[in-house]
């Protein structure tokens, strides 16, 4: 591990002074040899859909490792757009001259080498492997055992791609499933400026535990909306069905529904017969349920506790405005978060008070992802705050350097 | 600790709602405050002084530690400027409305409770604590035992001029020397959301390797200069001198001179005879000692490796602007990285090459400070190229987060 994280971190020198225009010919490229060996990839595909099938993996687990001739294509189209974006690194800006004619100006940089641990969808390692592109950094990327054979003939195509113009260490994808092979890498400060692990809390944990370089970790989402008692019930009905129906399993997909007790006794009925016809599992507290008039199931603590990543969904009826951001302020996972109210000085009070990457007013917690935000793409949704909060695209693989010109200036 | 933490989190939550004109008035109340109290702080600094008397600390230390009259203006003054200036929390910006109608936008915001470790110099506790409150964050401020009576007076003074418009525990000065005290802050990611230490190596390698949150490392400069063969003689040796004996004792001085071996024969005569007049002491390779024509101290690759925070230079003659490029990768500690040229493809290619939070042609490397850079103050210069690579100012205190307003907007 340590020779392979030394080439990357040789890589990411040459790539210092890429160009953008050789980076957007890489890029096209890619794009290009990604959709000519489209059969290769879909074989490769099958190979582990068909251990997914022998392992009794889930269907959506498996619905996520599946990468058919539409998905190739999507993928495609991504890294052209990321292709097409405005440039991100080298770029100037904050530039002054001060009293004295010292040019004074900051300019944004590569971060270096980044590693990226996740599991199972093998998109990944094309969005990824494209957004570092773009920001002249190199990248390892470490998949699950799940996807091996998809993320092995994905990184020999990138490979191939890129090694016309920059080292082929530029990319380096690991397919196997050693976790031993984590903990080397997670060693590696010195070749490593980065680790961004996505996936469930027992791979954030154990990254955090052990990386000694810095993390940026894309946690759970356990996001909320709150129904003011000045919601407006068409929109809230509306807002709740797109928030957790419209795709369940992923992170900006609402877990709680927070009520407030004015406006229960209007929606619980006709909430309840709506989220029934999407077949969503309710799990509420005895007040929503009286006010539903149907038997449900009672929500435990360890319900208001879980990102159910699934059409389940929890709520609970709240006394106040307060009392909302109370509950988000001990369960949130510092995502999304959503408050659905035509009070504009309750949604403003909500905005200052609740700490997330995202925070909304009258809008599904579904919009809180890269593309849709207009990174173009993204690497993930960072429940850091340092360094970048909330979608990560190739702006937020960079840092700011201060670059200064003088003619012989010496500090009086 | 717990309780001081998590007293600090309550108190962050208030500050997250904090305008603009409070914040301003509470710093200039905190400005007129430690001018009024000046006696006092003269006073408690006096015991801290004798104590480093008896202790026998070296003049540097003591000259830290020292607060008279015209240095509590200068700090008064420091937190005035903070006052005045830009806002940095609560500003939006690329707003942009996508085609359905949804507002998008980042707003800027604090990153919550900070934890700073710092040694020696009590300024350290005025400035940011001003930072913090011009950024609406909360602070815990940890120094070093030879500071404890002049830290806790300014303390004192902070807490009783903040308290009639923020919590008072917003600003908490740890003045205690139990090092017990900081590892069991570090333990608190759930209160604390950052720690900055800003000290030696051993402390910085302390906190990494103990904190369960992010780190942001203010860690040695180890900064070099280099002579190129088409460097103007007179310039150089100007630049030598003010980087090297402006002020020792500093992060931003240079530790090693870096000549061109097609330069070293025109220089080092001159170089060595205004060297010595500012008493500093060299230590060089073979090449330059010759050219020098007098007697000097032979480096060794130790010296190489170290940031002497005194008024000493090691002096190494290179081939190639490569050979600097490859010495400045081996030893430099991405702090200031300085080349002396006229000719611009060099000057070009080392700013391309180097990686350091501040690169420059041509200038001191003394300017590479929040002060000088206008950032109007400084918490202290990064050298972790996350979130902030650099100095850091009250805007690099913040993050931002996505705000999204819409009018019952869903995903299709």
């Amino acid at each position: 591990m340590k020779k392979l994280a030394k080439e990357a971190k040789t890589a990411s020198k040459k790539l210092m002074s890429l160009d953008h225009t050789t980076r957007k010919k890489i890029l096209l490229e890619m794009a290009e040899n990604l959709l000519k060996r489209k059969q290769d990839i879909v074989k490769a595909n099958e190979l582990d859909l068909a251990f997914a099938e022998e392992s009794n993996l889930n269907a959506s687990m498996k619905d996520r490792l599946k990468l058919n001739e539409s998905r190739i294509e999507e993928m495609v189209q991504g890294v052209r757009s990321i292709a097409e974006q405005e440039e991100v690194v080298g770029i100037f800006h904050k530039e002054f001259t001060d009293k004295a004619g010292l040019q004074i100006k900051r300019q944004r940089i590569p971060l270096g080498v980044i590693l990226m641990i996740f599991e199972s969808r093998p998109n990944v390692v094309v969005d990824c492997a494209a957004l570092a592109i773009k920001s002249s950094n190199a990248i390892i990327l470490k998949g699950g055992k799940e996807a091996k054979n998809s993320n092995e003939i994905l990184g020999e195509i990138i490979q191939e791609s890129i090694s016309k113009y920059i080292p082929k260490e530029s990319v380096q994808v690991l397919a196997s499933d050693n976790r031993k092979v984590i903990d080397e890498l997670l060693e590696l400060a010195e070749f490593i400026d980065v680790v961004i692990p996505r996936g469930g809390e027992k791979l954030i944990h154990h990254v955090h535990e052990h990386a000694k370089m810095p993390v940026i970790a894309h946690f759970q989402g356990l996001c909320h909306m709150y129904l003011d008692k000045d919601a407006n019930m068409e929109k809230a009905i509306k807002l709740v069905l797109n928030a957790k129906t419209q795709r369940t399993g992923v992170c900006n997909a609402i877990e709680t529904l927070l009520v407030h007790k004015e406006l229960v006794g209007k929606i619980a009925k006709d909430l309840t017969k709506a989220l029934h016809e999407k077949k969503t599992e309710l799990r509420t507290d005895k007040t929503f349920m009286e006010h539903a008039g149907v038997e449900l199931k009672l929500a435990t603590d360890e319900d208001w506790a879980t990102e159910y990543l699934d059409n389940i969904l929890s709520i609970k009826t709240v006394d106040s405005l307060e009392d909302a951001i109370n509950h988000i302020d001990t369960y949130g996972s510092h995502h999304t978060e959503v408050i659905v109210s035509e009070n504009q000085a309750i949604c403003e009070k909500f905005l200052s008070s609740v700490d997330a990457s995202c925070v909304m007013v009258n809008a599904s917690s579904r919009f809180n992802d890269g593309g849709q935000l207009g990174l173009g793409a993204e690497l993930g949704i960072s429940t850091t705050k340092l360094h970048a909060y909330g979608p990560m695209g190739a702006e937020q693989m960079t840092t700011t350097r201060f670059v200064i010109i003088g003619d012989g200036h010496i500090r009086g």
